[in-house]
């Protein structure tokens, strides 16, 4: 049953707010706050801060994309007193997410922007009640480049087999450990669902990986775009990326490709009835999985 | 009858060298050399006086491409002495076009690029042979806009009707004058063939606008898309467009859109054994038309 009704505050008096952006990666040091570095998590807080006359409060994501990697899917929340949103503008909880929205653009450099600000559903987090990621992975693989996709494709000499490449995806898909394609973190699990894995031609003629699974752990799409560029150029043979699976930690002939030609393109969340139940359960796993770094479980 | 010999010097003792280029155009003051700022042309032929280590040669091209106007298919042409030539490396007529654009690519900058490289038929002309250029018009009219493309494609509120945008754009096809369209240029015609214009929407939801034309005068095909996003918007009715045809100067009702939604694709040339005619031909025209300006004629 929808209410019109505003969401609910939670016990520190804080209503929780869904932010999505899509940011050019380009010019930023990744997602994560450093100090004297300009990240996206950085400049998001402070247009928040400057917007709401408030200190900047914590922005969390979907997935920690590194430095040089895009998005045009990320989901945030952030936790707002009432109060500071009305006075930011809107005169009813009705009209403030359109002038939130508005605002931080106004304020936000133009590589990166806030597509959509809206009341959270109970339970709604950003990072944990996230069902799946999915990324695309741009390679040009012809002689002619493109200049005008350079920030955002890789571009790299001679054909690639694409149906070769798509031969070796089939065996990465599924529940395996990944160990050998992530930069390894002490205590966490490299266990990962890949749902989805495949390259196509687009309308540019860029090769293109779709990739979806329900995170991902720290370099993972580029290992397994490395090794299965690999694969389309002859270089090994379309079994290599699956018969890696079995390592227990990262492979050192796994290359690891660029961080430009990958962006964040969706991120899935269940029904809103279902959204709390998921949060829990995703988090509990999480800790059970012994990661002390559990903020860096959904990197790519 | 193919020849594998090189092709014929000219009176000067110098070959024709057809170089096809893409760049984008963002940080160019446009394709025409002008002192003191940064130019594609300039750039180009900086780049062939230090690979050549001669003076820098003029170079011609099919499209002047304005400030901030991007090229995927910019065509040019350069006459060079064949000493020149084989001293830069290659060894054999056959060898160095390879040679010249691999060393041209390593001289300029990642926003230019030598596409192709070959010795021009007999005849050719980068200008005077072009039988039409195509360009393309990207315009974003979702509320989500996309930083990844913020430099190729305009961002404009609110959504197009294409259907109203094609309507009126059949009423522009054919052989008109487009003074209406066009800056001014004293003595020059605005008489153009407007082979194709049509809206489409592309895979990334952009609607973008197919233009082909002999030539385009100066801010052409950015007065037509404003005229026509003018009807997208359904400020003026689809017939709108092409009643302003019969205009004998610029008309202040026509916007002009954003350089930076430009793309200069492909330029088409005639067969190898209809070239020299098809110079002398457009030359000739050009000239009969009273043009004091012909190197600007082929500009959008």
């Amino acid at each position: 049953m929808k209410t019109q009704e505003p969401a609910a505050v939670d016990g520190r008096g804080l209503l929780r707010v869904r932010v999505d952006l899509a940011y050019d990666g380009t010019s930023f040091a990744g997602w994560a706050r450093q100090p004297g570095l300009r990240t996206v998590q950085g400049s998001l807080e402070s247009a928040l801060a400057a917007v709401l006359r408030q200190q900047a409060p914590l922005v969390t994501c979907a997935g920690r994309t590194d430095a040089g990697v895009h998005a045009r899917g990320q989901v945030t929340h952030v936790d707002l007193a009432p109060g500071v949103l009305e006075a930011c503008g809107g005169r009813t909880p009705q009209q403030w997410p359109a002038v939130l929205l508005r605002r931080l653009n106004a304020v936000l450099d133009d590589d990166v922007r806030v597509r959509d600000v809206a009341v959270a559903p109970a339970g709604f987090d950003a990072r944990f009640a996230a069902l799946w990621r999915r990324y695309a992975y741009r390679v040009r693989d012809a002689e002619r480049v493109d200049p005008l996709m350079r920030w955002h494709v890789w571009t790299r000499p001679g054909p690639l087999d694409l149906a070769a490449m798509n031969q070796a995806a089939a065996g990465l898909r599924g529940m395996h450990d990944f160990a050998a394609y992530c930069r390894a973190r002490e205590g966490a699990t490299t266990m990962r669902d890949l749902h989805q894995l495949s390259w196509s031609r687009d309308q540019d003629g860029l090769a293109v990986l779709h990739v979806r699974a329900d995170a991902f752990c720290h370099h993972m799409v580029r290992g397994l775009v490395g090794a299965l560029v690999r694969v389309g150029e002859g270089r090994q043979p379309a079994e290599w990326p699956a018969a890696l699976l079995g390592a227990t930690e990262r492979q050192s002939t796994v290359p690891v490709s660029p961080a430009h030609g990958l962006t964040l393109e969706e991120v899935g969340y269940p029904a809103e009835d279902e959204m709390a139940a998921r949060a829990v359960t995703t988090r509990a796993r999480r800790l059970a999985a012994g990661s002390r770094h559990t903020a860096d479980s959904a990197r790519p």
